[in-house]
């Protein structure tokens, strides 16, 4: 039985969500697959904050003792681009595989930490960086290779998404808003999901995956009190490149987009042989989220099981 | 720049697309992952017959022409469960990767395949066995491979939703057969369809996947005259195992299955964790299945650069 040490770099909502999902699933991973999945170390910024499921003694607040201690692969679950950012660096330069749910991160920085990660060995899972438990990253990685992806249109922000399904419902926006705040699924700061840029972020995840291609123009509006319809990101091949645009839109009753309510995401991939491929289900919340993590972590096992036997 | 050789066995519907499509998206692959994909044999039953976009020199009518040569991969597009059967045994003794889309032979013999694929130290891609070009082998092996899996409902035959639509709409129940069988995505024998095996098989292979235990308990009914709704393919966890049902069912105007309509696929799967997620699109046809096969054939690529470079 091969053991997989993990360090876990934050423990808030996806965090926490992370370390009590591999307790829930510790049994049947290590009937299936043959590994024991190890936290070993979990990095916070407050060790007496009570943390529900979460064993106190993994707690400390220095990132070195996570990093540098003895993981294999870190998950990363702080969220925003300067700590995470160093962090991650230092974990892949150490040799550390990396999965995180950072798209922040990761449409900032994805190029450079790819080709760092490419030159020290590493692997770099981030599925749950975009739309949540629906994996779509691996679809488009994996599932979908074998075509050539014409264009990705997606409902990307779940914030965005329930706030205008309740002003649909006769809610005033800002009481939406608040309620979405309450229910856990809007950033800490919610102008990143209004302003579009939260569903911008992960469109260039999508598109950089899918086209693989440079960015000719990228429009991004969001949503306010007016918005009627619906938050919808769009990528599509432009000639020398790929057009991005984020914006509100109407949804004819009979297209797919039409029944995504609520926190719900969804992407429509176009591709050319294949045709429309829909994806969609719970794209934000500490479960779903912890799950897409939790399979990227099975996968650096998979991958790494096979470069062993090799 | 590396090469990767293929044998194609058969050239129908669906090898002949994948042979088209591995010329439309030669470029591109070797743009993207540095590997030239060249078919190097290609086994038909009738070396005269008209094939349009395929180069008659690859052809050969002798199955061991294809495997024992130099080939490093075999993709399978013959269908059926003893000749492809035999062909994909020795394919896989001969330490040849196996791509393929047939969900008969592995309903049949997959546990079996799979144990000496191991053995062998090769794999066996099946992503096109079920549900065309909707990337579901993928999502469960991988996406959601982090969550315990609770059930997994489908619309798996695209033939059954065909014609049940079209009887929706006012056809003849044996007319709408007719118009699926001329528009080439129903079996060559649509008995197998109708009478819901073909959806059983795609079924028993998802629900392997999905939570490798033993079935308990199978009941398969399929569509008539007299048949309205929609077939649907269900496994779900029982003590013990795991139950599998396929029958047809009134859907609710408001389940995501009531706009799944014509040739569509759709599979619907409850994860403890993830909720619920959905996925549709094209389940059957040239193309749709080819790029799947070509999606696994990538897969193997990767595999093997890991093992390559470890």
């Amino acid at each position: 039985m091969s053991r997989l040490r993990i360090g876990l770099l934050g423990c808030g909502t996806v965090g926490g969500g992370f370390a009590r999902l591999v307790d829930a699933e510790r049994e049947r991973i290590r009937a299936r697959y043959g590994v024991e999945l190890a936290i070993e170390r979990i990095l916070v910024r407050d060790l007496d904050k009570p943390r529900h499921g979460v064993d106190r003694a993994l707690l400390t607040t220095s990132a070195l003792d996570v990093i540098d201690g003895d993981c294999d692969l870190i998950v990363e679950a702080i969220g925003g681009v300067h700590t995470a950012g160093t962090l991650v660096r230092r974990a892949i330069a150490r040799g550390r595989d990396v999965v995180t749910a950072n798209k922040a991160l990761l449409a900032a920085a994805g190029r450079e930490l790819f080709r760092a990660a490419a030159d020290n060995g590493v692997t770099i899972g981030f599925e749950a960086s975009v739309c949540g438990g629906v994996p779509v990253i691996g679809a488009l990685r994996r599932g979908l290779a074998g075509d050539t992806i014409e264009s990705i249109t997606g409902i990307l922000n779940g914030t965005c998404n329930y706030v205008l399904s309740r002003v649909e419902q006769g809610v005033g926006f800002a009481d939406a808003v608040v309620h979405a705040q309450e229910r856990g699924f809007a950033e800490a700061d919610p102008s990143l999901d209004l302003s579009g840029q939260d569903a911008a972020q992960k469109l260039r995840i999508l598109a950089e995956v899918a086209f693989d291609a440079p960015v000719r123009r990228e429009v991004v509006r969001g949503i306010g009190a007016k918005t009627r319809g619906k938050l919808i990101a769009e990528a599509r091949r432009v000639a020398g490149g790929v057009e991005l645009v984020v914006e509100p839109r109407r949804v004819d009753i009979d297209h797919p987009f039409a029944r995504v309510v609520d926190e719900q995401n969804a992407v429509l991939i176009r591709g050319r042989a294949v045709g429309e491929v829909f994806l969609s289900g719970r794209g934000a919340g500490s479960m779903p989220t912890a799950a897409a993590l939790l399979s990227d972590v099975l996968e650096c096992v998979r991958t790494n099981v096979i470069a062993a036997v090799a």
